[in-house]
């Protein structure tokens, strides 16, 4: 049984709008048809179908080299990160199902599962198996919701139910598996692990008991999904070596944690880019996590091609008083850096902006922005620092550093700044990061209103300020890097707003 | 009678997801209702309309403070650009005609003209007038369709027809305008502006001979679509003045070009950023260019600033060979000081690219893609020199500049280089432009396979090896700026590629 999609992966985007890729896929349709002809077993294969010209997102099962049943996606997904409606075509479905050896076995591809109105369809009709497959993205919390949907289903059809999900990412979704089989009680009774391809063989007409699950620890999850989703995108893109630069703060703190714990045979490069507004405690906080994780990290003051860069706008810039122009050259200068040793060395820069900076432009654009994946996009600041906390008094087999306590206290509790003239701190321009992402989380994962958010108790004048700040920074964040998606609303493909805006909140 | 989403302008992406900014239509459309209490003539305003928690896409009539009649979008596209299934829902039409004074009057609303199965199923009715509102995005060779879909629908029902399209530009899409009206032989009576508001008052009871339209100028539209897409991100994002590098090349040449012959009251400011490597003709030919065009063009030279670099990165390059790296950083320097000066004196920076360069990734990340806008971004190389053929040759009453041959010839005929090493020509790393873009067309426009492609005499190596470019430079476009829609297939929302992508052409 594969997952939805799995030959082509998922989403396929427009290459589906390719004559020749869907040719391709039907090659191999019938290359893998033909290779099923001496066995016994069916295989459910998960592939794009042309049928009249559109597109079907199908599932087929085969068996001794013949095609014994097909079956198609019926609720297209077309909000958030998904757009199928661009792609798919639904075909009404008739109540058809798997009938093998006098058991009825019925089944769903992802979005099916989760459509009410497909449930009420089906006015209620024992079935012996409901089977879903899945290319479902990971979000914070969302596994639970698949748990409460199958279980729903499998106590209203009397049916054993198996939820196939997909491991591994594509681009900014990343797939957490975690697949389970439920009997008919709606109880879990096989549970598979979440980030980690897995074999479990179960026999159904056997009785087996409720197993009792380990409670998910969120930051466990967020902190894995990470590295899944940094992972495939370096082995799927061939890079065999990443570059980072460490600031001393907290972002490229995680950031430097999360690959030295994920990347198995691909170089980590990192580097401290200090001017003469960085803080000796910046340095400190850099060398110490660098030893904790045992990369070496190198230093490349930026402070001679600063004071030059600024020499020689002098004649252009005349009297004006210095102003963010010259903290952006300072980040625009380490982008450079970074870069010529990405593109030297054929190394994936690693940009560690979070979803914080981000949202409200507290960010360079060409600069600290530089960079082909962005590990905490969908990451709030407070977040950060919990994840941070986790780490320090975490770790699993699966990581490469099995140590405790790698980030440096002093970089997770002091004042965070951009150290891009003296005396800067985060605080001066934002909220702090309690009430700055609470904010955010309202205005932008929540679309809420302004009246719902000042009756939170917020500053209806900084609630405002945010949303203008959301607003005049839409154009940067076009031009980010892509991220992994962890929560409902990521800022790549979930948010989708005109760079040219002139809604005010009222 | 205003066009498609007049209110809230088009397309309003997720700010229809947001309640506030449905509540706000809602209270605005009771104002303006409210307004027409003492009018007698009938206000037909287009906005979307919120029925039992579903977006509607709808026009609505208003006269003397009531809504006598309202209308709803039923074919909703979800192609290219569009994502209307992502927002709004349609409903089924009822055949559903506003009668006035005796006249059936049928209103369609953009894609409604264009979908065949709603022609069909009006099986034949006479009309009196057919009303189609719209917000078309331009595209070279559009109005062709419109006119030819427009005139099979009024002879179909034997209808006087009202085609009115917005004028302007929202981010990448250009509205074209060429309102017209055509008689129940298909044929135009009435022909309004191109990019241009207008007003004229036409008499349908009276009859109208067919108009002679003049043949549309194919170079004119282009150029006239690219003016109003810069005007109108200039304008509605409060610019006053906008920022370019001049290289003495043809695409800046062609930028600066189009900017002087379009902004009033925003300032130009041109620099010339030349390096070792720079020639003294281009020095020649961007300050000719300037010089025609009445811009005082700085000279801030990278020389000095490159040299320092290098040396500063000595240390970590070591004695490896020079490579696509010191290319870059040059190209990055000249962005960091345009980025520096775009800062200072908030103005917006133009990024000169073409579609060419886009396409195969012949364009520095953080470097010449630096910028708010990519004017070019949908013109491959062929069609930047027409462009400058055409512009050299013509001038209209509405451009600033009214000069022939403002474009230096040599700018035109000259070997096209990056200048980044000596004796550096785009030629030794590309195919031919005139190859090259021809392929471009093939796999990029038009997603043809492999095989049309050397069908169609073109080099199969050639062919896979720019599919490899492309695919490779996904990520850079990804981060690139947004720039206006001429073709059928832009860079921007029309082509959505994944970022991590197998396919090769077989």
């Amino acid at each position: 049984m594969t997952s939805e999609l799995s030959l082509t992966g998922y989403p396929p985007q427009d290459l589906l709008l390719r004559e020749d890729f869907n040719k391709k896929i039907e090659f191999y349709k019938k290359k893998i048809i033909g290779l099923t002809k001496s066995q016994e077993t069916i295989f459910a294969l998960s592939i794009p179908v042309v049928e009249n010209k559109k597109i079907l997102n199908s599932l087929i099962l085969i068996k001794s080299g013949k095609l014994i049943y097909s079956t198609h996606k019926k609720e297209l997904p077309n909000y958030g990160v998904f757009d199928e409606l661009r792609y798919f075509n639904s075909k009404s479905s008739k109540k058809n199902y798997f009938n093998y050896k006098n058991k009825k076995i019925d089944f769903l591809i992802c979005e099916d599962m989760w459509s009410e109105k497909y449930l009420m369809d089906r006015t209620y009709e024992k079935l012996d198996l409901i089977i879903i497959i899945n290319a479902s993205p990971y979000e914070i919390g969302k596994f639970d919701i698949r748990k409460k949907l199958a279980s729903k289903r499998a106590k209203y059809c009397s049916a054993n139910l198996i939820y196939l999900n997909l491991v591994g990412s594509q681009d900014d979704l990343i797939f957490d598996g975690g697949s389970f089989v439920m009997n008919n009680l709606g109880k879990i009774i096989m549970q598979s692990s979440f980030f980690k391809e897995c074999e479990e063989i179960i026999d159904l007409d056997k009785k087996i008991e409720e197993r009792k699950i380990k409670k998910i620890n969120k930051y466990e999850h967020i902190y894995k999904a990470l590295m899944e989703g940094l992972r495939n995108y370096i082995i799927k893109n061939n890079f065999k070596s990443v570059t980072l630069g460490l600031s001393g703060g907290i972002d490229s703190a995680l950031t430097l944690a999360i690959l030295a714990d994920t990347l198995d045979n691909v170089e980590i490069s990192s580097f401290f880019l200090p001017s003469i507004y960085t803080s000796d405690e910046s340095r400190e906080d850099a060398y110490a996590l660098s030893r904790n994780v045992s990369i070496d990290t190198k230093e490349i003051s930026i402070e001679m091609l600063r004071k030059n860069i600024s020499k020689h706008l002098q004649p252009i810039f005349k009297n004006l008083k210095e102003d963010i122009t010259e903290e952006n050259i300072q980040s625009r200068l380490r982008g450079l850096i970074l870069m010529a040793i990405s593109n030297k060395f054929d190394s994936l820069l690693i940009t560690t902006g979070n979803k914080s900076e981000l949202a409200v432009g507290y960010s360079t654009l060409y600069g600290d922005m530089c960079g082909g994946y962005s590990l905490l996009k969908d990451i709030y600041k407070t977040k950060v620092i919990e994840l941070c906390e986790w780490r320090n008094k975490n770790f699993f087999d699966d990581f490469k550093i099995k140590k405790l306590n790698i980030i440096p206290d002093r970089i997770i509790t002091k004042e965070p700044s951009a150290e891009l003239k003296f005396n800067q701190f985060d605080k001066d321009s934002l909220p702090p990061y309690k009430i700055l992402d609470k904010i955010l989380e309202y205005l932008i994962d929540q679309n809420r209103d302004l009246k719902f958010i000042v009756n939170q108790g917020y500053n209806k004048k900084i609630v405002k300020r945010i949303w203008s700040m959301i607003k005049k920074s839409e154009f940067k964040r076009y031009q980010s890097a892509i991220g992994p998606k962890i929560t409902k609303m990521s800022l790549s493909s979930d948010r989708r707003f005109p760079l040219t805006n002139k809604f005010d909140l009222q």
